[in-house]
């Protein structure tokens, strides 16, 4: 098991990584000093993971609520149905959460935990690659709206976040490459090191072998660890690890939140922002091209669809959540390795950077 | 004008109270930093003071939401307003939204700037006594559940609060004597000459009339400012600011919120809280009918209602917020003028609180 601590003073927790560790029922029992838990979860990961957590909680009061599966629910009325369950006990201010899925419940789960009674303690038992290393770790919680993705939220930090490797085993191969995408934009926005590992290792990381897994699932929750430590409400740094998001989330909002992934909404965002940082002189003209061949390999997009034009793409864009008065800003890479946040970058080069990434469109 | 402070660090901010405040736009202005702001308000306010903030506002991108008025509409689904109507502009995480109205609007204007992109910048300008002396200050937000009251939300600080005693000319008079008896709250758990100076000046109090609004308006927000200083998240202290309030959420969970206003289930659960205290000797025992004395002068409910029975008015209590680990804990008064919070009440003392201030019924 590897572990590693985010740092935010008396809100810190700890991250464990290793294969089986919910069959370790100490490691959950450590962070819940309540007497009342809630496991909140979906119907596909419940009938595999649910009878894990419960037995360890057996000597509390632990209820559950089984949300639908998919980001098409991640809203206030899916929302409410955590409340609902909360209240039918009903669940005090000392009660305590637990997360057990993927992003979009941990990432309702948390937004629960933040809003109820004004807020109680949850834990994240991320059960997908996006979530280990990407969703459960920072504190940000929230739900969508209609014209926007997690439009609504709080930041709220989890206890502690237990990430068991063998709960990727049953993670359908999109998901798990959606997943990587989020691993690719570590190395490329901190690590140019971890880029060529993951380069390396791309045979074993498809084969989903439990060691180079935890390895790279280690390296990416340390990295978001390192940003979100020192900038935890993303008034600045934490700004870069939505390299590829801006675009990414107005690829979702476009597709109303189903058809793509996040992760491979963000992969081919990644790719734009990739475009338009090597259009921009920043990073090697080949850049994107050995990206969109990485990405490729995994079954990820490397283009953004082919029915959403430059000016929608646009217009998308600016209700995001990372626009500041009306300027836009984007995060591009200064670097394989290094990322930097613009806020001058001209309508012209975006909308050239997203019709050049259309090339590599399949 | 008078001006206090809340002192909460890097989250303090002024209250203003004075005649005519809405006529000073540069009050408003001064808080204002941001290039875009939304005016939440509702359909009973909007035709009296909305105008007023809108031309303070004038060269900023100023829009406005506009609620359907009452307590019924304190839900989710009217909280999801306020999200459409920023999110139509859009409006970007540096707007700010200005609360203006009584505790309902300012409640779901907080927690709505709470969860906005994960948290924006929000003013109060509340119209009702209620919100003047209670809810305005403090930075306690949120909506109803139909199991219970504010048992979704936020704390979340406001930036400035604005109370214009010229608006309450408007404010009909239960709504008016509601707000009252949080006045006489103060009171009771602080400032015994407070209690005293009520008892006094009730009649010009009743007359509205501006000086004596004023200082019973600043006298009691400046009680409220010193215990919320002192425990901004209800850790401790701040509970005591609760008096009467466990006793009345569970009176108007029972009436499904509507009937009896939160001030005067408040002031139904202060005369049961003040009857129980007098029959656990801790205050005189004439305490109660001196009290129900002065709340019948202002029209206020002086018990709780004949159908609510003690067994449902004890489980609708245990799930109100104020339940620590299934022991009801309760606000009592230590003495006139000072509460404590206790955790060992028998139940049975409860209920024969509860079924003795009923002889005060009308």
């Amino acid at each position: 098991m590897q572990e590693l601590t985010v740092e935010l003073g008396e809100r810190s927790y700890p991250i464990y990584i290793g294969e089986g560790l919910l069959g370790q029922p100490e490691l959950l029992l450590r962070h819940i000093t309540a007497g009342q838990v809630m496991v909140v979860t979906n119907d596909t990961i419940a009938p595999l993971y649910l009878d894990a957590v419960l037995s360890a909680c057996e000597h509390l009061q632990v209820d559950q609520c089984i949300l639908p599966d998919g980001e098409s629910h991640k809203n206030l009325q899916t929302l409410n149905r955590i409340f609902d369950a909360l209240l039918a006990r009903p669940h005090s201010r000392t009660t305590m959460l637990i997360a057990l899925g993927g992003g979009v419940v941990g990432d309702m789960t948390g937004f629960a935990a933040a809003c109820y009674q004004r807020g109680v303690d949850f834990l994240q038992v991320p059960t997908t690659l996006l979530a280990q290393v990407d969703s459960s770790v920072g504190g940000k919680t929230g739900v969508n709206h209609r014209s926007g993705k997690n439009m609504i939220g709080a930041f709220h930090q989890p206890r502690c976040v237990i990430a068991d490797t063998r709960t990727l085993d049953t993670l359908p191969d999109r998901e798990y490459a959606a997943g990587l995408a989020e691993v690719i934009k570590y190395g490329l926005i901190w690590d140019a090191g971890f880029f060529e590992w993951i380069e390396a290792n791309i045979d074993a990381l498809m084969a989903r072998r439990q060691d180079v897994l935890a390895h790279a699932i280690w390296r990416s929750c340390s990295i978001k660890a390192r940003v979100v430590g020192e900038d935890e409400r993303e008034s600045g740094l934490r700004a870069i690890l939505n390299f590829g998001h801006t675009f990414g989330h107005a690829i979702e909002t476009h597709q109303a939140y189903g058809q793509w992934l996040h992760g491979e909404a963000v992969a081919a965002g990644m790719v734009v922002a990739c475009e338009l940082s090597a259009r921009l002189g920043k990073v090697d003209s080949g850049l994107p091209l050995r990206l969109v061949t990485l990405q490729r390999r995994l079954g990820l997009p490397v283009a953004p669809p082919a029915d959403l034009g430059g000016r929608r793409f646009l217009d998308l864009m600016a209700v995001d959540k990372k626009a500041v008065d009306g300027r836009l800003r984007l995060v591009l890479l200064a670097e394989l390795g290094a990322a930097v946040v613009v806020t001058d970058t001209s309508v012209t080069e975006i909308l050239k950077a997203i019709e050049a990434s259309r090339r590599f469109a399949d």
